[in-house]
């Protein structure tokens, strides 16, 4: 009984990491086709965001089959609460790579962002992507060390975050209203990816501490 | 020990429509001092947030202990999982007033919309202060009537957020670069906070139909 539970607690872990090497897929493949203005690559992105969705569901409903059937307390506990908040942070995620790939299909041909924040956006994006995939690998391994470093790259993305509102509020912005619109939702969607990033982060540090005196971090 | 359970779930529903009723409250504010620039409700909002943090990060607890000490299946289960999604989405809803009370702060002594969208912005928040008292409502009787009404009058703020995005991509519009931004972000908060709203009146409803061979809906 007690070997299949811990084969249940490692499935769970595994499913998680394999959502977030999806959710990984899904950002590099978006901030390409947003970067890019490549149509087929934005409606890769927004279909398979169904596989996302359905894998959160499958994990939820195994999450709670433990919590019915293996009844688990303490760092167990912890653990299956735990992967039903990561798993909504993930789903969440796979919403914000589908949002900039739709932002991607409403203005080809054209690109989404005038030329002077095309180097911001690429540089958000590259940033969302590397997170991701550090989100992805300390799922796999528990590295406490990525979990920083994703804390860090984050700080990144709100600064650039804060760097397109200084440019499209500025004086030397030539933007009609809808680049405006479309620089304003796209540096938010950017920056959410991020942050439910670092709350998954703080979730798995805090499970790392074993300290369970102290309440589990609320989600970013 | 069965009516200790009892008691307990009544105490996680008790307290997820008290958090619901603190949301109810800061949206009114937030759309008050957002739609007539008033800062020092603005300010209230913002700093009452952290009583809305602190009540769902208890209620967590609360739910983790009980899923630790009492074990719950079925319905219970389902009850006290749900509790946990349902307070996530509250928190975000305090999230929403907060950033829509940030911004009417930040424009303080003018008002963040131009004249021609201010009534838009008058109806999204009288919607979503609606749908926020329904909600507090829905929480405290569990009758599924509300459940729709919540999901009709998103419908409604859905369409005004469509239109706020007509007119600044309009011929028409005539504001700057920073009306635009705020429009933009101030419609997204808008329609995010009722998206939530959705989502608990999801779960409430699946609650109600005791059809557990379906999965929970997924967090919209």
């Amino acid at each position: 009984m007690r070997e299949v539970f811990q084969q249940e607690l490692a499935e769970v872990q595994d499913r998680l990491a394999e959502i977030a090497r999806l959710v990984a897929i899904s950002i590099e493949k978006a901030t390409r086709a947003f970067n890019k203005s490549d149509v087929t690559l934005a409606e890769e992105v927004i279909a398979d965001d169904d596989k996302i969705d359905e894998l959160t569901v499958q994990l939820d409903e195994l999450a709670i089959t433990i919590l019915a059937r293996q009844q688990p307390v303490a760092r167990d506990l912890r653990i299956v609460v735990s992967a039903l908040r990561i798993s909504a942070s993930l789903e969440r995620m796979g919403d914000m790579s589908t949002h900039i790939s739709q932002l991607a299909r409403y203005r080809f041909p054209d690109k989404v962002i005038p030329k002077s924040l095309r180097p911001t956006f690429a540089e958000m994006g590259a940033l969302d992507v590397k997170i991701a995939n550090m989100l992805a690998e300390l799922l796999t391994t528990e590295d406490m060390a990525l979990a920083e470093a994703i804390r860090n790259e984050d700080d990144k993305v709100d600064a650039l975050h804060l760097s397109v509102f200084d440019a499209v509020l500025g004086e030397t912005w030539k933007g009609q209203a809808a680049d405006t619109v479309d620089a304003t939702l796209a540096s938010r969607y950017h920056e959410r990816f991020a942050d439910h990033a670092v709350s998954i982060a703080k979730k798995v540090q805090y499970l790392g501490t074993g300290d369970w005196q102290q309440p589990a971090p609320a989600d970013a």
